[in-house]
């Protein structure tokens, strides 16, 4: 019998959950829960039904992991805890500084439930902190650093979206390539966020704007880019359409430490990651993980989990046996 | 209470060891066993006892963890079962093709006396196949290659040294850059053993050996060489120690895999270590899934394991509060 996944949230990462599933022959889509009209949403799986999502309880039965495809400002926060009262859940949150209120959250009402739920899972927070933790542990005396990009950041595109006179608006994340370089030789440099990444904003403004108005805004705000080297281009609404369309992203963990009688040896462990989709790569992990909720729930196991606490062989569709033949 | 840690011979990875214990504050190294005379084996640490290897049972009770540091081809097929009767042990039994029937035989012993055994840690077997095993349940629908080097191969320069008229020889395994580049670019080529990795070796001659037979000898051996580019240099002792006496590795795994409606959006997973010493680098690998055996055999379980058996907290050290706040 197939694992039968709800979608709770049809947006990019809700159809990169569902194309994900395609690929995943020990899974099946059973149906997917909008906040618009259900009438309004064309969905890709045939056998799959469309709820309201206020209607999720009443499918309780028939799903064994809900996948929450909302966001972290506002829709994660009251999703998870409640949705786990009813489901295995996963979701994607990315509020780094929010992780353990939000864990004790989902904790406390998958306890209640008997239900599991894995949270923060995707590429970062995801595949990118386990590279960390994996890294830390093996090499205990050394140092990390996290690079993003080249890649589409959401949130600060959305953060100029906001400004006034900016019709729309998209920004890249750029590593610098002499701070990676610096990385990856094993000098152990101490980086500013200004010497790792630099900014790159197409902006489309509204007619008659003051485009230097928008401009020093941008570089001006706080958190998000008064930090960083910024550059702003303005385009037509056509160009950002015809170029900059896609959501590219990407990056590298990079720990290195040292061992050894004088600590005269250096290793260097790199991940990378180049994504051309981030909501479907995202989705990708996501349904993993999905599959090993299923599996640790049908053990008995209950509770909030994180990425670090799941075995990775739950995360394959293979036995162990064949796990230990073919991967090992 | 630190974790007592046993050391079972005591060469190159033995040493590795008892360096990787010192960067660990909640572990000792408790004994290390050898088959020389305990006499002639000075250890680094002033506290650690050394017994001979035939003595290990009497140390049953003042030992957490038993990390097995000899061979794959005779030491560890006989060992690890034998030692997982008294101890948790971890053993870094390389031989792919072996890896089934080792795990059952060491299951059979650990189930028996109730103690944990983890085999095949290292980084190959180990954190590539970790990396291989994520990456495919991340992208089903993929290709994955796995390049080593450049580096310096143990058992292909042993195979060298046994050839008549050899005094001393060291092989090193390069991967192709034009390979690494195709795989990287995401074209998913189809490369053959010649087309991924070239061999060179450098080699001492005994006076009056026939170098020509040699090196022929070397080109045609069936597995190790002849299936492969191999360039051969001879050279003097002097040299060999001067410029070849370091034990670097290192390499990539590399997966490619496609996502989206229409399969339109490629992403690229890499995990790359570069290491100064490969024996040093496993046995930091060894000592981080030792604190995992311990904790793991504290909690009631039992029988044998494979890094992708392991819930990747276990590794570390710290709480699971601390690592959701500081690598999540």
């Amino acid at each position: 019998m197939s694992i039968r996944i709800g979608i709770m949230g049809y947006g990019n990462l809700g159809r990169g959950v569902e194309y994900a599933i395609q690929q995943n022959p020990d899974m099946e889509l059973a149906a997917v829960f909008t906040r618009r009209n259900p009438k309004d949403l064309k969905v890709l799986t045939g056998t799959a039904k469309v709820f309201p999502a206020e209607e999720a309880e009443k499918m309780k039965d028939e799903i064994d992991v809900m996948i929450l495809c909302g966001g972290s400002a506002t829709d994660l926060p009251e999703q998870s805890p409640k949705y786990a009262e009813m489901f295995n859940i996963i979701d994607s949150f990315d509020t780094h500084a929010g992780i353990s209120q939000h864990f004790d959250e989902v904790d406390s009402a998958a306890r209640k439930s008997g239900k599991l739920g894995i949270i923060s899972v995707g590429w970062d927070p995801g595949m990118f902190s386990l590279n960390r933790l994996y890294a830390n542990a093996i090499l205990p005396n050394g140092k990390d650093d996290t690079f993003w990009g080249k890649g589409v950041s959401q949130g600060h595109s959305d953060a100029i979206r906001r400004i006034e006179g900016v019709k729309d608006a998209i920004q890249y994340t750029i590593p610098v390539e002499s701070a990676i370089s610096a990385v990856r030789s094993g000098e152990m440099p101490t980086l500013s966020a200004r010497e790792k990444h630099t900014r790159e904003c197409f902006v489309v403004a509204e007619e008659g704007a003051d485009k230097a108005k928008i401009e020093s805004e941008i570089k001006n705000m706080p958190n998000y880019f008064a930090d960083y080297d910024t550059t702003v281009h303005f385009i037509t609404e056509e160009e950002l359409k015809k170029n900059y369309s896609g959501i590219p992203h990407g990056g590298f963990v990079i720990r290195c430490g040292k061992t050894g009688r004088k600590e005269e040896h250096t290793h260097i462990i790199e991940y990378n990651l180049k994504l051309d989709s981030n909501p479907e790569f995202t989705a990708s992990v996501i349904v993993a993980y999905a599959r090993a909720a299923y599996r640790l729930h049908h053990e008995g196991q209950s509770g909030c989990k994180t990425v670090f606490d799941i075995p990775p062989a739950y995360l394959s569709p293979k036995t162990g046996a064949e796990l230990r033949k073919t991967l090992l």
